[in-house]
């Protein structure tokens, strides 16, 4: 998914530290979960129409943050030898299948609901 | 970050369905966190020497999970017009300086505790 | 926190199961998390002014989740010897002294913020 | 859940600050996740040996991440009309019958799968 250069650089960045041990399947889930919380937290209270002045002010906290949803999911598809495309290419696929445009368009719900 | 091509589809995919009402950053953000839980649920308590029993058997899920946060994560960047690559690039280069190698290596302490 | 006799059913639940060996903190914060995730996912994609509706559709599951994440957060506490009651008194006097009713009126903005 | 003067005190420190606007059944969701995330986040990289040393050393920051935990839960089922301790035993009730002492002892399978 990322630049096969940068992975390579992150993997590097790994490697110096000796941080392979602590990154299992678990923790790293873990990891990308906790982070999806913190991006999720810069949205919390705000009304819909001051959406796009949060992500104005605070902008590049919001890169940091999906900067480490990044890395955290890079790391766990190579470690679980995981291609990211090639999966989503497949997911999209099936999601075709879940909700048929006539049936899902202009629609929030669930494929099960549909 | 996916293939540009890629990229292209999510987005015709989300425009037939007349979905970018739903994409909100909050929303997006949301729903990344929710897949996020999603999987690591597949990892809860589970001992560490049952972790690569685990990935083997629900390997699959743990794809469709992958894929589901890749896609919301395009989807967040693209309408936040968010550059993943030079996001990660960016973090990285502000990690190392958090994290110099003589201090975290082998350590999984914060660096606001080294 | 929980009605005492209630507890004491929960922990007996558990112990009949022999399940402590995989309570650990982290697993019972991952779990926490992961129900949490799974109750606001029942939110995801709603407009404000069909919450209502949602609550009422789907109200039996809402329950079950609110009960999953009050069983997790008993057992965490529990075994961790909190006091659920004197930690919210306590974190309340904070929340008062960070959040003075003159400033924070009508506001959703973090303390830090204001 | 919480001793009732508490809750009263918690609903009255809201309508101090005329929160209750940004305390739809979404957001206090989202908070809930959210919250459980800092919690999560604690223990996250630690080895299970260090868990308990983790727990010592950052036993105050744990007490208040409990408590914000538990004052959303309040909020989210005084705004909701749910009863904990109702839900919690009917819960129990039915993992009961999902989880019977002899198939699930010392196991940490999901009742589909035992």
């Amino acid at each position: 998914m990322l630049n096969p250069k940068l992975l390579l650089d992150l993997l590097a960045f790994r490697r110096e530290r000796e941080w392979e041990q602590f990154h299992n399947s678990r923790n790293l889930a873990a990891a990308l979960a906790i982070e999806a919380g913190e991006l999720q937290e810069i949205f919390l209270w705000a009304k819909d129409d001051e959406l796009n002045a949060r992500v104005e002010e605070r902008k590049i906290e919001i890169e940091h943050e999906v900067a480490d949803i990044a890395i955290l999911l890079s790391y766990f598809c190579n470690d679980l030898n995981i291609d990211i495309d090639a999966a989503v290419r497949k997911k999209m696929e099936l999601n075709a299948l879940k909700y048929p445009v006539e049936k899902s368009r202009g629609s929030s719900k669930k494929y099960d609901a549909l």
